[in-house]
Formats: structure tokens, C-alpha cells, sequence
């Protein structure tokens, strides 16, 4: 792992994903006593970063892999950036989703060109559905967070934010599966010389938390959590970067969150889903460390209804 | 009136404003069959293109003047405007409002520092209202939209947006007052070689339609939309610049202005107010005669109650 290996990761997705913008505003800086810089990945296509991770896994497979397809099991925003990543490529997607996985998100796949595959709920239900349709149609399983390739990818949005802004002294993610905050440290340690990034966490959903202190992976006990991107949890291929280049992880409250939520749409005027706000609610909660700072905020979706806000 | 005392206004107000992002969506390029560049004014300091107008105006007055501070009525973005461009500028603001207005309107006039003097609804009693206070203060009244610097200043997002996108075919506005769109047609003419310009219009308060009809101010006959920011009517200042350089006004109406506002939302995942989504609107509605073309639409504003939205 180099600089140069993560530019070619860049230049691999690059055709594939929009290179969002970078917003602030100085209300956002009084309010948290620092210089913030939000990459809008509610801006990428299909609304949500995991483009990035997506299109790098799919790009990295052989001719003849690509052509028998690509699975993953998720209800959430991989699900739809792995179908239209392999729309976009040129290849068919096969996505796992509970049978009970609101309807919304079974039509944003089919939007996509995905093929849905329901299983029960299940995370064992889940893995055995997806090691069913690999054996049946030779596609190669894509993990939504815990891949080399995935993680590699979610770290471009890091590259772009500190190519446009490179004197950023923190970068905030929230944590869920861990794919986008190891992305994210790899591309700070090797494009910035001082760096650090935090992730957010929910306290609800705390195993990465956790998972730092005690140095092996913990589980959720809970993942009663509104930010529904983060309920998932940390493995083998995303925790040891974790451990080694992520600074540290804050944990917010639910209602921290919403609030957050509340203040990224009223004074930024951008639509962003709650996991999205808990890296931001992670900043505010501990302003007094990053007075004066330059913090940059990866914005990860803005995959929301509107029409059923927690506010 | 020629292009050089418009990059005068332009460099004028330029330190009080932001230069707002230009968006684009390839999905929404794929619903209106055109390529469209969102002018994202609801990015704009105190969220709104009426910044820039009354930051122009209030430049424009001579030392003294200035000292005397500036007064106008309005209950909606102008208010905002002014008193945050007087408190930049270092100058107190004197806000007319009918004492029934909503006090989050009144909260954001307070926030800005303007000072609020309340009035019964009527135009009739407003206008006096506020001829009494520039009696009493010596303070200069300043129109929301009928004003020639008021004009002028809006025309600057257009300058911006052509700087950007010097291709542009077309740029949409919403029309209520007119100052934006007889700024936008001032601009579009001196920076372009080739840019119509066209209104967007409820067919609720449809007054700028009829009068490019009749040629002279006609009066809305109701102002029943939810586009509350074009509830206004026309002026003497900026009704001659929309009959001469205004190419045609489009009118929509209220559920046209729902579904495209809420596409934006979705689509575009920024916050806009309703009376932003009636240029898009208006594009939608005569998207055959767009086909392929290059489209701007000037995003007004994005100050809505988030918790209380028509979706």
C-alpha cells in the first residue's frame, strides 16, 4: 500500500462516480468554533459513497469474473451502488435483501437493474442466500464494508477533499461496517502529513468503540439506532487499519444525531441521512478539542424519505 | 446600462456574498431531456439571491445615508436580506412586518439584527408604516424588487452562472416581484451572446404573464400558491426590463410545483423553498421545447420549515 497504488484506485473509479462537492458555511463554523469542510457525498451518484467501493470492487475482477456477475447481501445504499456499478460496467448484480425490506428500497435496486433475492432476516439467512446464488451463477461475492477493494475505493472521497483542501488538520466519518473510516485513514495517512481521522459512532450501536479499546472486534449489543446505515459491524479486513490509523471514535446520542440532522439541512440546506449527521454530531459534541481547527466532514449519503423525517 | 457597470454591481457585492455552486443531476438531465445547471442560490448567505441585491443597494448609498440606516417591508426573504447586509456593512435595518407574521420569520430578522416594526397586512398599511420610519430615522427605503440597484444585484448570480456555463442556451427564473428576473435578463443579455431568458410562474398569482400579454402591470387576482415568494407583484423599475428582455413566461401550477419540488429534494438531495422549484417546474412542463438544449435555472432560495413540508 502507497500513494501511488491509491491514485491508481482513483483513476480506476474516476469514470464512474461524480467528484462531489465541497461545501461550508460560516454559520456551521461559529456554531462548532472550527473551519468545516463537507464532502457531499449525498451528492455521488446513487446518493451515497459506497459508489466509490463498489465500482473498485467490480473494476478489480478478472474479464471472466466480471462476466458471471457480482452478490452482496444488503437492504441499504450497497445494494444500490453494487447495481448500478455493474449496470454502469456492464455486468449483472444479484442483491440479497430480507423479504421484509421496505419496498422503497427493493424498487431503488430494481431502478438500478439489480436483481433482488429475498432471504428472512437473518444475518446467517442472509450469508447462506448469497453462498447459494455464488454457487448457482459463479458471481463473486462482494462484501458491502469488510473488502480490500471496497475500502480502497471509499478512501477516494478522502483524496479529492484534501487534493481541494489540503491543509485539513481532522477528518470526521461516521462508523458503521468500518469500510468508509478505514478508506478514509489509508488515503489521509498517504495524502496528508498530519491528518488524523475520528469516526462517529452511535452509542447504540458502539462496537467499534469498543472495538478500539479492547483492540479485538466486538459486537453490537444493541443497534437501536436512527442512523440505519450504522447498525452493521466491523471485520477482519477493515478493523486492523482501524486500529492503527484511525485517531480515535466519539460516541453521540440519538437525539444528538437528530439534531445534527436537523442543523446540516436548515443551515446547509443539503438533504442528508441520519448516518450522516453522526460524524458531525461527533464534532460538536467535542468542539472544545478542534477550536480553530480545519475539519473535514465526510458527508456519506442523503438516501432519505422526505416525506417520514425524524423532525 | 452595458457590461461593464454590471461587473461593477458584481465586484461591488462580491465580499457580502457567496459565489454559490452550479449542480448538475444526470437523472434529472434523463427527467427534462435537456442538460440543466442549478444556479444554487439556496446556498447563499441567509439562504436566498435577495443577498445580493440588497447588499448592492445599500453600497450604493452615499456615506451619509448609509449612516441613517435603510427600511423596507417585506415578511419574507428580503427581510432576512436587508438586515443581514446592513448588519455586514455595519448599518441598522429597519424591518416592516404585519404583526401576524410568523414568528420564525420574525426570529430570522432578529438573527440578522434587523429591527423589526410591526404593521397591520395590508400593502396599504405596510407602505405607510414604513414612510413613517423613514420620517422618523432619515433611513432610505428600499424595495424588495422595484429597485434598480436591487435589480442589478440580483442580475449578478446570472453573471456567476455564465462565467461557469458560458454555453448556456436558456436560464428559467421564478417570477414574484421581478426584481430577479429582470436582473437575470439585464445579465444574460451583456454576458451572453445568445441566453433567453424565461420566468417560471403560478398560475395562482399569475400577474407577470398577463402583463407581457396586456404590456402593462396587470394585478394578481389571487396569490392562493404555496410559493409563498411569489405572492408579489410587479413594478415600474423592473416591468419595462421583463417586457423588453424577458423571452416568455411559463406558468405551472400548485401540484407541478409540489412534484418538481420534491424531485429536486429527492434527486438532487438540496433543501429548496417552493417558489425555487416553479423555474423547474415551468421546464418540465414545456420540456419538448428544451430537447438537448443547455438549461440554467436559477435555484431562489432554499428558507422552508423543514418540519412542515407539502410531502
Amino acid at each position: 500500500m502507497n500513494k501511488e497504488f491509491l491514485i491508481q484506485v482513483h483513476n480506476r473509479v474516476k469514470p464512474y462516480i461524480h467528484k462531489t462537492a465541497v461545501l461550508s458555511s460560516q454559520l456551521i463554523n461559529e456554531i462548532a468554533g472550527c473551519n468545516v469542510f463537507f464532502k457531499c457525498e449525498n451528492f455521488q451518484k446513487m446518493g451515497a459513497f459506497k459508489m466509490r467501493g463498489a465500482a473498485n470492487a467490480i473494476l478489480n475482477l478478472s474479464e471472466e469474473d466480471r462476466n458471471k456477475g457480482v452478490v452482496t447481501h444488503s437492504s441499504g445504499n450497497f445494494a444500490q451502488a453494487l447495481s448500478l456499478a455493474a449496470n454502469k460496467i456492464g455486468i449483472e448484480a444479484y442483491i440479497v435483501m430480507p423479504e421484509n425490506a421496505p419496498q422503497v428500497k427493493k424498487n431503488a435496486v430494481k431502478g438500478y437493474k439489480g436483481h433482488i433475492i429475498e432471504s428472512e432476516s437473518t444475518p446467517i439467512a442472509r450469508e447462506q442466500m448469497a453462498e447459494k446464488v455464488k454457487q448457482e451463477t459463479g458471481a463473486t461475492f462482494i462484501h458491502p464494508s469488510n473488502d480490500d477493494d471496497v475500502i480502497h475505493g471509499q478512501g477516494t472521497a478522502t483524496i479529492e477533499l484534501l487534493e481541494e483542501r489540503p491543509q485539513l488538520d481532522y477528518i470526521f466519518t461516521p462508523v458503521g461496517g468500518g469500510g468508509l473510516i478505514a478508506g478514509t485513514a489509508l488515503a489521509a495517512k498517504y495524502f496528508s502529513d498530519k491528518c488524523k481521522v475520528i469516526g462517529g459512532e452511535p452509542k447504540n450501536a458502539d462496537d467499534a468503540y469498543r472495538s478500539m479499546k479492547s483492540g479485538k472486534i466486538e459486537f453490537n449489543k444493541t443497534t437501536n439506532t436512527i442512523a440505519d446505515g450504522l447498525r452493521t459491524f466491523l471485520g477482519d479486513r477493515n478493523f486492523p487499519i482501524i486500529m492503527n490509523d484511525v485517531e480515535r471514535i466519539i460516541l453521540v446520542e440519538e437525539e444528538e444525531i437528530i439534531e445534527a440532522m436537523k442543523l446540516i439541512w436548515e443551515r446547509m440546506k443539503i438533504i442528508i441521512e441520519p448516518s450522516s449527521a453522526v460524524a458531525f454530531a461527533a464534532l460538536l459534541k467535542e468542539k472544545e478539542q478542534f477550536k480553530n481547527k480545519d475539519v473535514g466532514i465526510i458527508i456519506s449519503g442523503g438516501n432519505v424519505d422526505v416525506s417520514n423525517l425524524p423532525f
